[in-house]
């Protein structure tokens, strides 16, 4: 069998950089395909036309939308390293948190920012960071994986990457290490890791990329 | 092994339904424990202490949330017949599109009914629709999953069920059997399969209920 991998990407993107992780922990080999959202390629709207958003998988000739949905996939087609957990009701819990991340905290986070931090914003932000924290505490393991990242690690990858980064080119900072020393040493760890680091982008090109975006130049 | 299932439940819900379904396709036998949303026991905010929402379905002691994911789980232990496809890129696009359901169709709906039939809200939810109309035309099968229901007709239980029902409770009509015709038919198809039947609450019970939420009686 062929094995064509295609990535329809965004440097910059926390969700692409989701998907990004997980080829590289699975060692799969594909062409990155950068798009520009000002200027959407016709192969992106193609295979994405219902979002019209990045990260799109192709495998194969056939597409697959939505970071979550992709990194299932990954994990059911190569084996090798789990990216979920082999026990279902393990993985049904990966599965809660992962969707707890996508549709709490990031939410959350983003009315942060977009309300230039107000303060309501800011509560309901750290409510939702708050769960996180104490889950942390609870299960105080490395990662939410256990030992090894899994998906709840890589979904959280904007919480410990790009959050600080957009507090730095905003200047509004309300998820300090003194709130949630839990989220930044699984932060620090999950940063760490050699397959996280390969691929994040750097972190001056978010701030510059966040400073614009919320007119801070 | 034991196999003691409990559901945490409250029968007008759409998601209960979509939880109970998927056990009933799987012929379990579960305990049901109907929930008072006024006054939330005890169990289920021990069981659901993040969203303290039912479905929360507890097998031999492990408590499960998020309708979506506890499907998933049904279908990852108990065998037999299948609730998502088994080819793995089928089972993506399936997850792709209940996916689309809960963050998008669900959302335009219920701003419909809370805007009291807001135009902007009616053509938001008139877009999302359309995609999912689309599809079943693209598709032309029966169900979703083809043939049979999968997890994706079971998402979409809302839409084929409580939609009408609130339309007539609000008298707020916008999702017609002339704009959507096959998604009127494949409503028509799946609330006659037998699973879904037997376990759907009376029309006249969910249109009371949201006659009294919007304040129509």
């Amino acid at each position: 069998m062929s094995n064509e991998v295609k990535l329809y990407a965004l440097g910059g993107s926390p969700f692409v950089c989701r998907v990004k992780i997980a080829l590289s922990m699975k060692g799969i080999k594909y062409e990155n395909i950068e798009e520009n959202m000002r200027n959407k390629s016709d192969d992106l709207l193609k295979y994405n036309p219902v979002h019209k958003k990045v990260p799109v998988l192709v495998h194969n000739g056939n597409p697959i939308s939505e970071s979550l949905v992709i990194i299932e996939y990954i994990d059911d087609v190569w084996k090798g390293v789990p990216i979920l957990p082999q026990d279902p009701y393990e993985k049904a819990i990966a599965r809660f948190w992962a969707k707890f991340i996508d549709d709490k905290c990031l939410p959350a986070a983003f009315k942060v920012f977009g309300s230039n931090g107000e303060k309501q914003a800011i509560a309901e932000a750290c409510e939702q960071l708050q769960i996180l924290e104490n889950e942390l505490k609870i299960r105080g393991t490395k990662f939410f994986g256990g030992d090894n990242i899994n998906i709840v690690d890589i979904a959280a990858d904007f919480i410990a990457y790009w959050l600080g980064a957009i507090e730095e080119a905003t200047q509004i900072k309300f998820a300090t290490r003194e709130k949630f020393p839990k989220i930044h040493e699984w932060a620090d760890n999950f940063l760490n890791c050699q397959v996280v680091k390969e691929i994040l982008p750097s972190r001056d090109h978010i701030v510059g990329f966040f400073k614009k975006k919320f007119g801070k130049v």
